[in-house]
């Protein structure tokens, strides 16, 4: 029925923008609760249907059927690249080719998960480089809604193929849960996060938001600098030579573990992690509050400093890098270890994990411990990246796609207690003969805060059994702190 | 039907007693959920029956009936003082007196809501003077269920009288709402907190465990002291003199606020305070990692330090005075601004909030931040006190009072989210003619978090409307903070 609706929608749409009323022709999947989601950039929207001051409805839809003959001759009209690039802004239209197809995507710009000002890279040229590196909107769906703003056909059809920047993505352990290939998400099987304190290397989680950078570890460096701070530049041997190394085993979680448990109340938007986006490993590194004393920063000196960004190596075509940051109390506080780590788990940062160097941002989301590390900058602004600014945020039920600013809720950092059972798993049968069921879970919290129990039930709230949580070390009460609070697994029997 | 099962109760217990078999006869409101609280101690008790090994049931209760004329011709029997200090070991039975009484104890020890140890204090004497002290003993219900040990009565009748342990306490604001006269508890009207950013020294929330020291201030002096440190002793005038004044407005709350709700779906034990035991000042006096650094004590010189605790001029008859320790870490943290108090909204500390210094712990449960300061001890271990062991601590709802294992739930701390409607009150009828109802509220939290939204629903969570939030202080980004997260009001409209 769905798909029904959007073709319908889709003519619609196109016949509607004859009439100069804003629509939205792409599906999407909007979350009345929590987290707005764009993180693969994903075009699937169901949209409200907004108009220029009047409601569009679907009266209006089925009086505006005529114009569909008028739509499919301007299919037929056939447009040279010069036609395309002199279409490059909302004034004349923005018009963008795929393929052998031109669509004037004036009316969808703000409407954009990723944002105007994104597609606007691609206003009056091709956006099939992008889609190659955003390689989620290669699917059936979203192909057909960008058929709704279809104008015409390029000349001489497809101009360049380009090349795959997924070419060199390295390999992965098969046991890994695949969310998205391109670019490359995948969770741990949650049997093992129960179960080894320490998760493999192989098999942690991977959340990548782009082409993973091939780097040469021995040309390799990254940039420090901020207002009032000597700009520095240090290589790896620098950072293993120059600064005492610190070791914490802590947890990194995504923001979006879990997210499929939405999915089962309300169809949400973005990658359908089960509860494996989550793993906890030994790093170790320079402390980044050493390094930005190096380069002249401290508590004492902060200035105007309020944040330090970070920017990776892994960038789309038009070379935006992903980028956070964090408080810079956070990154400077000795209680809080954060690390540029070149180890994880005794071995060099593997290349899905960051290699040769990524920040380790204990108790903060991970989307903030940017990988591949390339530029540390302390500055007044918190990082004007997109994946800070317009995503990894909270909102209330009652924001949806059509009303969310962005503006008025802060980027996550510290995140809050989060527990999942792993055995059994979530449809799973038990044998109601069996005495006892072994059931087995972790639990986590962000922020530096250890876990002080688990509490199970089996019959929705009625009793409570409390679970053995394996033991941790609890920092909170130790000077000498060698770790940072863990997922601790926890068992209990039914 | 519940004091009629207590009289039963009582018979059957005093003759079950002659069978050796350990029971309750004390009545007691248990908590399923949450919190167990004996921040009176209160020995008011519903107990399960315990017997030793085998269950009492009501059928063996009245089996045992024709005990009860044994019973009575125990009651007539008469003792001496020194018959009863004969009896101040579980060995020979603990006996008490009170007034003209002669009780056996014995069998209660364990059950003691305020542990074995504190009843043991009376062991072999009266316990008229510890009653006097903790007043909430004085209840009818109280009596008669202590009556249901008599064993006889005291030659000569009650001893003495004593003095009134709470014959000088201030005097209070007639607006403040009552909870327990001796020792004095009251709280802010609801009213006042979503309306005033501050809250007057005189309508601030008292929670007092014990008489209101008199201090003279001139005399007063705290002494600190730890392993590895010089033993110091500070004056007022010292604390105003030798270190740097500091201020910071901040948020205290009862870890009972808000208790009455859970009564709403199950009794519970403690204060019944509705949502007014929180309230936010501006506190000003010298930083306690100030005065810690003075005596010797600095992150880098830690040792085996691990807790800071205080003692209070606030005590009892047996001189156990109120204490309670936080963290080491917390304490020497200048972000976390614990300071030792001298003023409080600009005046000097009133007597009910601590005269003349308090321990001030912004995002630490109001129960640290010990008043009426005498003596701070830096230690590897928390605070011994009662009221840091076996109380404010929170459990799983499968533990109730009679298998409640006060070891293994650390001490609360920083206390998490909370919020609460204060316009229109609980069970206050609106107009629903009214176009609009304007709703106010508090919100706050523990641990230096700021709220980011409060979201509210009139329909059961079908709608969600985001209320006004006052504006604070959001020192999470400032490195020159000057205020702590504060109790922020919100409005919104229905």
């Amino acid at each position: 029925m769905l798909l029904s609706f959007l073709r319908l929608g889709m003519g619609l749409c196109t016949a509607a923008r004859q009439r100069g009323v804003a629509c939205a022709a792409f599906a999407c999947l909007s979350s009345r609760s929590g987290i707005l989601k764009q993180e693969d950039e994903s075009l699937m929207l169901i949209h409200k249907w907004k108009g220029a001051g009047s409601a569009l409805t679907f009266a209006a839809g089925i009086l505006a059927l005529p114009l569909l003959a008028q739509c499919e001759q301007e299919e037929s009209a056939t447009y040279s690249q010069e036609d395309v690039a002199e279409h490059d802004s909302p004034e004349k239209e923005v018009w963008v080719s795929y393929e052998g197809g031109v669509y004037n995507v004036t009316d969808f710009l703000e409407m954009h998960p990723g944002g105007a000002q994104r597609l606007m890279m691609a206003a009056g040229g091709a956006i099939d480089p992008f889609w190659a590196m955003y390689a989620q909107h290669k699917t059936a769906e979203v192909r057909e809604l960008l058929e709704g703003y279809r104008i015409g056909n390029l000349v001489g059809g497809a101009q360049q193929t380009y090349g795959d920047p997924y070419a060199n993505e390295p390999k992965r352990h098969g046991a890994l849960i695949v969310r998205s290939q391109q670019p490359f998400n995948a969770e741990t099987p949650v049997e093992f996060l129960s179960q080894a304190k320490l998760t493999p290397n192989d098999l942690f989680y991977v959340r990548n938001h782009l082409p993973v950078p091939k780097v040469d570890s021995e040309s390799w460096k990254v940039s420090v600098k901020g207002e009032g701070m000597r700009q520095v530049e240090l290589s790896l041997e620098d950072l293993e030579s120059k600064f005492k190394k610190h070791t914490v085993t802590c947890t990194l979680q995504c923001t979006g573990n879990r997210r499929d448990m939405f999915n089962g109340v309300k169809s949400v938007q973005g990658l359908e992690w089960s509860a494996g986006a989550i793993g906890t490993a030994e790093f170790a590194g320079a402390r980044l509050s050493d390094v930005l004393a190096y380069a002249g920063l401290t508590e004492d000196s902060l200035g105007e400093v309020e944040h330090i960004q970070f920017e990776g190596l892994d960038s789309d075509i038009s070379g935006t890098c992903y980028g956070a940051s964090i408080p810079v109390m956070k990154a400077l506080s000795r209680q809080d270890d954060v690390i540029l780590a070149y180890e994880m788990n005794g071995q060099e940062i593997p290349p899905d994990h960051g290699y040769p160097v990524r920040v380790v941002a204990p108790g903060i989301t991970g989307a903030r411990s940017v990988k591949w590390l390339a530029r540390i900058i302390a500055h007044r602004e918190e990082s004007g990246s997109h994946w800070q600014q317009k995503d990894y945020k909270s909102f209330s039920p009652n924001v949806d796609w059509d009303n969310v600013d962005w503006g008025s809720a802060p980027a996550v950092q510290e995140t809050n207690v989060q527990s999942a059972i792993c055995v059994p798993q979530q449809g799973q049968t038990v044998d109601a003969s069996d005495e006892e069921i072994e059931v087995q879970g972790y639990a986590y919290s962000g922020g530096g805060q250890g876990i002080i129990r688990v509490d199970v039930t089996a019959d929705d709230g009625e009793t409570w059994i409390t679970a053995d949580l394996s033991p941790v070390h609890d920092r909170r009460n130790r000077q000498q702190f060698k770790a940072q609070p863990q997922m601790q697994s926890y068992r209990f029997c039914l």
